[in-house]
């Protein structure tokens, strides 16, 4: 059976920055649980997770917009092209037990959106703050980290 | 040439209350100008919008997720069954020049973002608050509106 | 409630020879009988299917692989951006009672695979010929037709 | 950088028979080479091949139409969830190099269609005839196999 999978979601640009730090560290922490990384297999905080999760022998999974593997980053063991543009947020979170989100990015807020939408467990780590409209009630809201490590703790404890 | 078109997104349920109230409003406001009226084809916000520019002799397309158009509420003249799943969402923000989002729904704030992810207009009545991270630009912010008449008003300027 | 629809799908391409001539032909004979013509919403088969209904006052439908609706032919009342891809290829099928399949084209192969997959009723009208395998029992069998009168014929009668 | 994938595609049912038996000693030969095989992540052929591969210590992709990775067969060490209903085949050929069709299956000819549709590489081997109507030129045919080991030599050679 496959192990595990957590998915970490966020912002394709810039490269540098805090965002890019705390998805680094939560690649590296995720795989040394021996949980499969799951992202959009792009730059900016898809490719730090990656890249921080591949530092531990970690497993990296890449779910591209596109059909051209060629643009995904080098740090993913198994290139999953979708070609359904950005319909493949949902494959992104729907490949994982829970989602971290990180930082900026609509595409993050939809990914958001659609990890609570389809009932999995969802971390938010610098990221959106969103909030529900009254009187519509959105159910178990998702869940606030404070570090990197804090993430981690949380996704794999749901 | 197609005429323009408008979306109307929003929570499946309940089917009563004041973003049901808003929802119709904007449909038959939307037919009134001869603007088509895209929603995502089931209940809730979507079936109250759609009956709305019904109401009024609008062309009214209904979006779903599934493969099966019995799903669908009865007011659409076109009904797309899209076989994506929440995928969807993307379709439904994506066949409109701009999107008004009424009420919550986890699938709504997903909309949301995907909607300014792909650079449509977007205009917010009585929906998610969203908060972009520190650090983060999120360009162009949706745009609030205080009305179904002042929502209309904005989208259609877009 | 939504009107009957059918799907012609076919070659993006050349805009002439006798499948655009069929294809135009059926397109007319569709609308005639007030039924909706879905289509890809691109050129070649799409394109001559929909300026037939569109020339007899038909409702047409463009069901675009992409997010700019700009790429549709002309002939739409409808233009629905799937975002998808070629996965939209789905979306056309689904979104008809039955589909006629006219002149070659992988896509076209691929969509007489979906709408056979998804229990849509299928005609042929000088398209692929496809033989199951050995062994394997397709089920019900595409129909074949000869001219267009004949596909519409059997369309609407499925 | 991920390593090479080959997507073995066919029928989800029955387990036993000559397509069976051919799909696993493809997923065999496929591991032994270290490609990495992709599959729709069902049964039948899909669960053959991936038992196959597994059996040689591969690396195994399972790429699923909906959200629940409980469906999936046991053999995978990667489950993706696209949601996208029958539009996974989609993602399904486009995530590998070249595909392998072994047996029938109508969503089987939609990956025929779909793979060649976007340029991957194919092999034919005991599955759909596929003949393209008169006066279009499909380009480059299918290759066609005698044997899982000649499927194999094709598809890697490709």
């Amino acid at each position: 059976m496959a192990p595990h999978a957590i998915a970490i979601i966020g912002q394709g640009s810039p490269d540098s920055g805090r965002a890019i730090d705390d998805a680094e560290e939560c690649g590296r922490l995720l795989a040394r649980r021996g949980v499969t990384v799951v992202t959009g297999g792009l730059g900016g905080v898809m490719a730090a997770a990656s890249r921080g999760a591949k530092s531990e022998g970690g497993l990296v999974v890449a779910v591209l917009p596109g059909i051209d593997p060629g643009v995904a980053n080098p740090h993913a063991d198994v290139v999953v092209c979708t070609g359904s543009g950005e319909g493949r947020n949902l494959a992104v979170v729907a490949s994982a037990r829970a989602a971290i989100a990180i930082g900026g990015g609509w595409g993050t807020l939809s990914e958001i959106g659609l990890a609570k939408r389809i009932g999995r467990g969802l971390v938010l780590l610098g990221t959106w703050h969103v909030g529900a409209p009254d009187g519509w009630d959105p159910g178990d809201a998702p869940l606030l980290a404070t570090s990197a490590q804090d993430a981690v703790e949380i996704a794999v404890g749901l």
